[in-house]
């Protein structure tokens, strides 16, 4: 049965994404900084809603987005995350589903309406979010699927499920449950200002329970209060097995206690909207990992599918990940994953 | 007050697309033609969705994205048509009035959900869209604003509206409305299956009571039930003022009882996504019509807004026409449009 288990299991905030072109002039009059994820209220997701161009929907959330691209990689996957039993819901889960991935959650059938985040896509290709978690915090311990977890080589979690109180817990079950089972437990820190809200619960966790660190540099320099990159990367190294940590067009630095890999990135033609780079990142790295790759090949996997999410607008793959890492590392190296 | 009226007053089915990418295998598994709109019922959506690929959701109806088309150009521009209070038709409602169009026909509060069609878009570029027309049932004459219509240059009618019964009552109610004030009536017909349904009363209303008909070759060749593009023409001629008649990358033909121009498409680097072609030349047209422009300018702002939108997925323009258009007719003939 081993071979039927899931390579990663990852637990996050179910969000449909609302994409929408703005310039800087609407960012400042919404008085929002570039870059950034800012949580917002039912009353100011309309009145916010109000304010913005036409937009397209498209189902998003980090781990979510992570998740749908190891599936499209060939990796075996599943998710946890609630929604509501509303049409965005089932846009949701239709997705989802219809990605490969293996998602159970049962929908709230009350409460909130299914999480929203408004995502603000300016000419430099930077995004700008504003979060609505509607059905989000209704999700808890009792949604964990320890069997799945169980089984999973790698269990993957957002740093945003610090957002909602209950998410919390259920994170901190899931780790458990996976640690328990000799499985790995990797984390995502998701966002400069979630590290600041969440610090020491983050520092605590790296340091003792989580295996595979994934953070770009802002967040990991947050992390450890420092402006140093080069800093950040001495505290880590040994806080966690493996910290991936991204740095946009520089690539990233894969650091252990034993090493340190410094990895180009992956050439984009035109960048085009860079909502998902690191959730994408992650999806490649971790499909590599849990192939048993080495560290430098699952950064080269992360800065492949990082690379298509970029391409074009959303956070969801619209070109084949498996066909393009393929094509990009050569059929040999690919073999067998 | 006449300045402050509305150049063009457009009704149709409010639909929300659910865009996909698929292969020709997928519309054999499906049993479509390539190409055709066919109506589905909620449950034939259900067991379609099961079966689709990952989507995006985008506002759409294709009087809908004319009249956005139109607004965007700098037209002063309305719409009806009917939506139920839920998030699509919350969705729906903000794109168009995001989009400068004023919208004010009431949600429906019970009965089927805001109208959905899966949009299959095929490699070649061609989609193949599949109908639940949900809410838009609802739509009735008692929807039909009166003060609207009779001050309205032109009112834009889809053939589409005669697929559900009262909405055929509320077509001819506007269009007897706008005759009765003296103003203009035009005519989309939709779709060759939409043209067969109802060819007898396309007929009629061709005849009788349209000022400027809009039909691709397809289109006019089934309503006269002919093959010949040539007879087709000569049939039109005559039966309304002005036809204006699309031909994909040959460009389109208009046709009146004095004259015949033809006029040639705009040029595209890459045509992504045919959705919306018919609709967006249909917004270029009678955006310069409106402004008294001759019909070969109104053709080729016809053909502008066509090869924005073929550019790229989706049938609601991301590039701002207004602009676009000036750079491609130049300041000058733009000037006072």
């Amino acid at each position: 049965m081993a071979d039927h288990s899931t390579h990663v299991a990852g637990i996050g905030n179910a969000i449909v994404d609302v994409l929408v072109h703005a310039d800087d002039l609407l960012l400042h009059k919404l008085g929002l900084a570039k870059g950034v994820m800012t949580l917002i209220d039912a009353d100011q997701a309309e009145t916010i809603y109000a304010q913005l161009p036409p937009g397209i929907e498209c189902s998003g959330g980090s781990a979510a987005n992570t998740i749908v691209g190891i599936a499209g990689l060939g990796g075996r996957a599943a998710y946890m995350g609630k929604v509501r039993d509303d049409q965005l819901g089932q846009v949701f889960r239709h997705d989802i589903r219809s990605s490969g991935v293996r998602f159970d959650t049962p929908a709230a059938t009350g409460g909130p309406s299914t999480a929203r985040c408004f995502v603000l896509v300016t000419p430099d290709a930077q995004r700008t979010m504003l979060t609505y978690l509607g059905a989000c915090v209704d999700f808890g311990p009792d949604d964990i699927d320890g069997t799945v977890i169980g089984n999973a080589a790698v269990t993957y979690l957002e740093g945003y499920l610090y957002d909602p109180p209950a998410a919390k817990q259920a994170f901190q079950q899931a780790a458990a449950i996976a640690h328990d089972a000799g499985k790995m437990v990797s984390l995502s820190l998701s966002d400069p200002f979630c590290v600041d809200r969440h610090r020491d619960a983050f520092l605590d966790l790296v340091s003792g329970h989580v295996d595979i660190l994934f953070a770009n540099e802002a967040e990991l320099c947050s992390l450890y209060r420092t402006e140093s990159f080069d800093d950040a990367i001495r505290n880590v190294r040994g806080h966690c097995k493996v910290a991936a940590v991204t740095r946009g067009a520089l690539g990233s630095v894969v650091a252990t206690d034993e090493d340190v890999h410094v990895v180009g990135a992956d050439t984009v033609a035109q960048v085009v909207d860079t909502t998902g780079a690191g959730d994408l990142y992650a999806a490649g790295f971790l499909f590599g990992f849990t192939q048993g790759r080495d560290l430098p090949i699952c950064a080269m996997l992360g800065g492949i599918a990082a690379g298509e999410i970029i391409s074009h607008f959303g956070a969801r793959p619209e070109h084949p990940l498996r066909e393009l890492a393929r094509a990009k590392l050569g059929a040999n190296t690919f073999e067998n994953m």
